[in-house]
């Protein structure tokens, strides 16, 4: 049979997203991590009152007023923040820029599975070690694989822990190659790694607007890093990424950091009690500085119990791999989705 | 100095977008061929009406409801259909799906410089093979060159012409390769190569909504081939490469067919008194079917013309190469727009 691809192309299976149910299906949807709580209202009042002319004509290629919000927010200088399509699109930026056959992506796992599939596109060699039970740092292994490019999340996905700005800066002033501190999930958590990017010339923070700014469905990240580092990315970042949508309302939403900071307070206040809850109920936790927990059910049986979650209209995050299968990632919802959750749980553990 | 780049990317210098200028500034821009009319009346309606709900959440991964509209204005199977955050998307996931090291991608030039951009970021090996100024495709050439993928944008940029579909048909069936037929410009042409996805496993044509349908700010293109080619390509696509708006105010837009043919039908009568009106100050024109004039001054001074139009508010495109360096590219505006052009040309031919 005749291919028309790449072999590594031909190898792959594709990356798996998260379910995403149509709208209008009744659900509790506690799977792919979003906020709970609506965009921020001066964000959606900007969208509202968008013209045809902006869509008319094509968008800025360096989304400027989108980078301005960045900047005043993070009081970071404006031509230090690269403009992505979700913080996706630059993470596979970096890969693009960087990584090749002999120059090789590092990471902890488990971890974003989306590092795996962007690197074998390219392809290059991913270099995954392993985090223990008690996710510590690997970091002396992260050290001796050297990659063109490391990948860490902080806060992390599955586990929802953050990784010491140390260890962080220990790695950075080691690697030869690139550290991509991946913060999409900083907005739920207590510290950042964001003044590293100063201190490092090879230091990018990425960020998203999917999770904390609850604009999953815009499309919308960043990375932060120094000019010289960023030049490099530019060069593979598509001209037009940004639609005049999307960095009209993020700049809205990012301006808007009161309503972000409110929101998240509340998803905060809803995971220590979601925690408590699951506790009783048998689960083993890691403390997570983020808006999920990861959670093993007493019986070790997630499988299950995600499957009869789903059955009750409750769609939590299963993952199908060796390192998780005895666990769950759960989105912490509003308290009414999570006091659901819980009596459904009840008749399953 | 340290590098933390591949050497095909230290070696690139980025492609250079057409100039945007700022939406606030006075200007005639006839640089970058959007459509100067507003987009479909339906499709600003959904955009008005979109709710935060739609952005807090994660957006449908295949774009279906942009598919069906697709599928119904098209008349081809929605899994036939593969959405890009652009055209340009569509052609970047086909590079990265197809070329690498001795999988060489091949064109005819001058054409869209994008392809060349994409192909040295795989990196992969460029065939260029020349247009001669008949704009004849040089078909011998391009069939003994062979390519993983071979790229025929008709019609064609900067030209204005259409390539005869019997040529398209003798370049598939000789390609062990894909064939991609861009039809970025097709809303403006009067015929398509359309019924050739039908009739070749390796061809696929990509349309954009930045043209014919006045959403150049949007970001939303798509690719039209048979579901086996195209599970190659949705295995490189990012999951979430189409955001919630594009998505609803895209199927808006496609599916007011009516309101696109007679924004199309006003570009071509205007076209048409462009030409003459450029023919009588002595231009040098080539046939277009899109909405853009390929214009070789008298005295070959384009250069000199583009910089004089763009001191008086007038902007074209200028290429700075050499197969181009004697002509501008003139996107057809409103006919006000144009006779503000043409009297501007009197004192400068």
């Amino acid at each position: 049979m005749t291919t028309y691809f790449r072999p590594n192309i031909d190898a792959m299976t594709g990356y798996v997203p998260g379910e995403q149910p149509k709208f209008d299906t009744p659900i509790i949807k506690l799977n792919t991590n979003e906020n709970p709580y609506p965009p921020s209202p001066a964000a959606i009042a900007v969208l509202q009152q968008l013209s045809g002319e902006s869509l008319r004509r094509y968008p800025d290629p360096y989304a400027n007023e989108f980078r301005q919000a960045v900047s005043a927010a993070l009081d970071i200088p404006m031509d230090w923040v690269i403009v992505g399509n979700g913080s996706d699109d630059v993470l596979n930026v970096i890969i693009r820029a960087c990584a090749e056959p002999n120059r090789n992506v590092v990471y902890p796992a488990p971890t974003y599975v989306l590092y795996r599939t962007l690197t074998e596109l390219q392809p290059a060699a991913t270099i995954e070690i392993p985090y223990g039970d008690d996710y510590q740092l690997p970091i002396a292994e992260l050290i001796a694989a050297n990659g063109a490019v490391t990948f860490i999340a902080s806060p992390n996905s599955p586990s929802g822990h953050v990784v010491p700005i140390d260890a962080l800066r220990q790695l950075a002033a080691a690697l030869t190659g690139v550290l991509v501190v991946d913060e999409a999930y900083v907005d739920f958590a207590e510290e950042t790694a964001l003044n590293l990017v100063k201190e490092f010339n090879n230091v990018i923070v990425t960020r998203t607007l999917s999770k904390g700014y609850s604009l999953a469905g815009l499309r919308l990240g960043f990375g932060i890093a120094n000019p010289t580092l960023l030049s490099g990315l530019f060069k593979v970042k598509d001209s037009y990424n940004i639609d005049a949508i999307a960095c009209l309302v993020g700049a809205a939403a990012m301006r808007d950091q009161d309503y972000k900071n409110l929101c998240a307070a509340k998803v905060k206040a809803s995971r220590a009690q979601l925690a408590i809850d699951l506790k009783q109920l048998g689960f083993h936790l890691w403390d997570s500085q983020t808006n999920f927990l990861l959670a093993q059910p007493p019986k070790s049986n997630a499988e299950q119990i995600y499957l009869s979650l789903k059955e009750r209209g409750i769609l939590v995050r299963y993952f199908n791999q060796a390192d998780l299968s005895d666990k769950l990632r759960i989105t912490v919802g509003t308290d009414e989705q999570n006091q659901s959750l819980i009596e459904a749980l009840l008749h399953l553990v």
